[in-house]
């Protein structure tokens, strides 16, 4: 539970108090890491029924599976793969880029950037990176949580006034569970390296239908470089 | 568009009227696969606006690719694989377990099946297989169509009976052009006999949200022979 108050939704609350609901994200995985059984936590968040919000109030949720889900291990495995040939971390290249193009990037400040991704699946998809290098949101301190519920909260009211406050999902990827695994001791040996924690978020304006299930493919009506610039262009009331 | 009438959904057309669609589906395929671009055509049908569907006058839709979708190929992959193994339509052997089990058969003709499969990751999803093995769609004959227009209605009805008349997106997997590839004449070799044309059914009851998205995972709350004995014992009025 995010707040005691019923009708205050994220983009409404201080950056201390977001910053309050990351450190018991953090807090929640360490401590849930020590039950071995569990491979992976997924932290997440609904906002809106249509985002599959079955509390109105304001809350995250987290599940923890005693496999690592499929969708993270295909991005640990391309992480992976990537180090194997560049000994570079996938992620840091991906944010020298796009902040060399500059055209995709939505928000930055000191620690953090938001990133409209190349292929988006979705309009205003969004990813947030802490600019520098670190595999597991565990180890995030509270002075870079801190900062992340302060460029999170000026990222959710830009969305609530550029989407009239969509309906959306906001996940966390982060390193799984760093116990060895019988037999493969040493599975994720690079981790540390190859992997760099993220939030993706994603508004929920469009709708998956038959082409998206028949066939994988996505539909995105809106290229990420004018997501972008509606993000860095909006004008917030009040600020 | 399937019916002149604006407000006459699938589930109230006759049985020829519906065999009028799927035979309109077979001919465009047939017709677009002259195109030597094109590598598949992809049928669907969404009803209702959560399950996209953007036109409330009942239609299906059709999306033609250069290139083979990537749900389509990880099927036939498996498709191939299995005959590989067994030399037999992996399809077949499904249907037939499933038929000699019984539980999560929902429906059934002389000529088509509909079960709930085992795995669902939907609520009253459904797979409708022709009963004598076929790997294209374009290949059906006017009177296998008429009896699938036939058993269609009947499970549509039941459906919205059931679900109170829920949105769904209705898929045709179907085989690929079978026109050869340059440097790999014969890729898709034996997909005559490893590839079974279907329909899969999902009504849009549930709703995809962060766990779904962050892990690759469904969350199913109804077990699909529990559906399959709802979709059998129901009563639909005036029958």
């Amino acid at each position: 539970v995010e707040t005691p108050d019923h009708h205050r939704a994220a983009a409404d609350c201080s950056p201390e108090e977001l910053a309050l609901v990351f450190r018991a994200w953090r807090e929640r995985i360490v401590d849930l890491r020590r039950d071995i059984r569990i491979r992976y936590v997924l932290l997440f968040k609904n906002h809106g029924r249509e985002a599959g919000a079955s509390l109105y109030h304001p809350h995250s949720q987290l599940i923890a599976t005693p496999i690592i889900p499929t969708v993270v291990v295909q991005e640990l495995n391309v992480a992976r793969e990537h180090w194997g040939h560049k000994e570079r971390c996938v992620f840091c290249d991906f944010i020298q880029q796009e902040r060399s193009l500059g055209d995709r990037v939505a928000l930055e400040t000191d620690r953090f950037v938001f990133v409209e991704p190349y292929a988006s699946s979705f309009p205003f998809e969004t990813w947030i990176f802490p600019k520098t290098h670190s595999h597991d949101f565990a180890l995030a301190s509270d002075a870079n949580l801190l900062e992340l519920g302060r460029v999170m909260r000026d990222f959710l009211r830009r969305i609530r006034t550029l989407l009239s406050d969509p309906p959306y999902n906001l996940i966390l990827h982060t390193a799984p569970s760093p116990h060895p695994r019988p037999g493969q001791p040493q599975y994720w040996t690079t981790i540390e390296y190859d992997f760099h924690w993220h939030i993706e978020f994603v508004p929920r304006i469009t709708r998956i239908a038959g082409f998206e299930w028949g066939s994988g493919y996505a539909i995105n009506p809106t290229p990420p470089e004018e997501a972008a610039r509606f993000l860095r262009e909006v004008t917030l009331e009040g600020s």
